[in-house]
């Protein structure tokens, strides 16, 4: 049984999602279709992509992802669908796949560009229902993507703050995203944390004013209402605070800073 | 394998919706069961009649759409099943299913009023799982909507706006709901638009003070944060902000006025 | 088709829920995973042990449910599967499925003490994904729970207030829950009820300052606007307004006392 996943910030309160899901069971019945989030933040392409990143490595081989935050809907950016040696995916050519793409091997990425494979007159607003839902359906029953349309060569690159090394050694990180219980999600991934501290030495990280002595396993790890530092399980540092929450203790958000310092 | 869709304002935070679908399998367990939505502004008929309008058209012939937004549970409202040419519609008769029905022809309207095909002991707070859920994996399985109680002739009707031709040609239509990313979605379709304005000619729409020049085709037409009107994916007009919201903009909720003029 | 259930309290606008269906279809690829709710409150594990009360007994026989609400997540609590009469129970070892369980007969209890059941390198933060989720699709995949582990003799109790019994032969009571629409869940059953007044004499129910006078079926057998006491779908006396919100009219949440007289 071939396995859809859907990715959107349609949210559940309008019928978005459920006119893409009509979609895809209308043009492959046997289908199992997996939501894995309607909640993405309205148009919040980062929180997607990182969302695909940390869900779709996890599905067996030969599932079709399809993601829809497409703030630029109606306008030129294209309709892609990528193959890579895993997965297939689907949507628009605005980053949402680049995190998880990292992960897989691509084999071709096709602009889905013939008309034949769309719903008849699509809307200009609703891409979802009227483009990757049949496309997705299409892919899923064996149609091969290249069929679907040209070839491209690359994607949209994904706009994402770099971790950055100090003149001072001090290694400077930014949040990302914010997750359901207040931790704060980072752009440092345990292979970066490597290469920067080797020797595995004793770290401080610095939020603003505040400083939190060490990197922990997880929150059980210290007192109630105590700061940690911990790598989730995405392999992306967080900061937390246990029973409690990260970002109404630190009032860092998005894109704020965090310094890693050894002495 | 039969589709049993579901659409309550149940949200996802109790059990309701978890119950409905334990009951639906316990009866049929080939069912494949779709949200389309638990999240439906509590006892809000409008907008469930909306989703179900703009969702259940896109999915394939036999399909089972169950819907409970169901402020009269435990008084006379009578609980019904309706077959179409294209699938069958099971809730509360209040109004729900009107929109959707419009949309195809109606076969036969019946009363769920044989016990027999309820749980034993059915609560006066919970028709959805003791009334509908049963009826409609009971439908999925085979069995005809007929068979389950009395034939009606019509149902409750919904009660909504009227599109209004003023004495000096303008139109007077109404929003009838907000979507998730602040557009007021209103009670004008395409047809009728067509029938007021049949030479296309240039519209201005005036909501409280504001007004908006022209119809666009799509939020990306105009500049960021400029409103736009236009004609969304569910086929009604709509008023948005390009990257913005247009309800906290026009300060204009459900029922609020908007005024088209040719001159 | 082996039937999987979902209860969390991770939301979806993460991708902790999807992580789990693509690690259970990955080893599981013919179980139908249904999600019960990914919506409970925070780290609220009595508001999901009474979800799973009031979903879990409407599933068929032989589903395996897997709850998820998990404060000690990487600390010395133990992980857990429970074998009924009836079904499988798969999660933290924190009082979770106390209330389901009292509905069934508990056949075994076992420890996931293997590792060859869990991921590889399973995270301190998302036992999930590593150790629930693999381990409920085996169990759907025809591998008995008591394979997985230490057998245990019993699980560790949920912290609840009682209905007690007062010497001027009043009930008092206590609010468990406030529901989607506002309405207060308590701790008295329908069969302590009967028991605390076997000659159903008229009760005066009292809270803060107020007081509801009598026993109503539903919502709809008072006027709009005016309070109600009931037992709900889930056999729990509760206290909700008629088109209202009983948790805005009584200031009354969690653990608030309501008290029972018949004189």
């Amino acid at each position: 049984m071939p396995i859809i996943t859907l990715t959107t910030d349609f949210g559940m309160s309008d019928g978005f999602a459920g006119a893409m899901k009509g979609v895809i069971l209308s043009r492959c019945p046997q289908a199992q279709i997996v939501d894995i989030s309607h909640e993405i933040p309205p148009q919040d392409v980062i929180s997607a992509a990182m969302l695909l990143e940390d869900a779709c490595g996890f599905f067996p081989d030969g599932t079709v992802h399809v993601a829809v935050v497409d703030p630029g809907v109606g306008t030129s950016r294209r309709a892609v669908a990528v193959e890579t040696d895993r997965a297939f995916f689907v949507g628009p050519d605005n980053g949402l796949f680049e995190l998880i793409l990292r992960q897989q091997s691509t084999r071709s990425i096709t602009e889905l560009s013939d008309a034949a494979f769309h719903l008849p007159n699509p809307s200009a607003t609703f891409h979802g229902r009227d483009i990757f839902a049949p496309a997705a359906a299409r892919i899923a029953a064996g149609t091969s993507p290249q069929s679907m349309g040209r070839p491209l060569t690359d994607l949209v690159r994904l706009k994402l703050p770099q971790v950055i090394r100090l003149p001072n050694g001090q290694l400077e990180i930014h949040v990302l995203r914010v997750d359901r219980f207040g931790n704060l999600v980072t752009n440092l991934r345990t292979t970066e944390y490597s290469d920067w501290n080797p020797a595995a030495r004793a770290v401080r990280f610095k939020i603003g004013d505040a400083e939190i002595a060490g990197l922990t396993r997880t929150y059980g790890d210290v007192p109630p209402g105590s700061p940690v530092a911990y790598f989730g399980s995405g392999g992306r540092l967080e900061v937390g605070v246990n029973g409690g929450s990260a970002v109404e203790r630190f009032k860092t958000a998005r894109f704020g800073t965090v310094i890693l310092a050894t002495h």
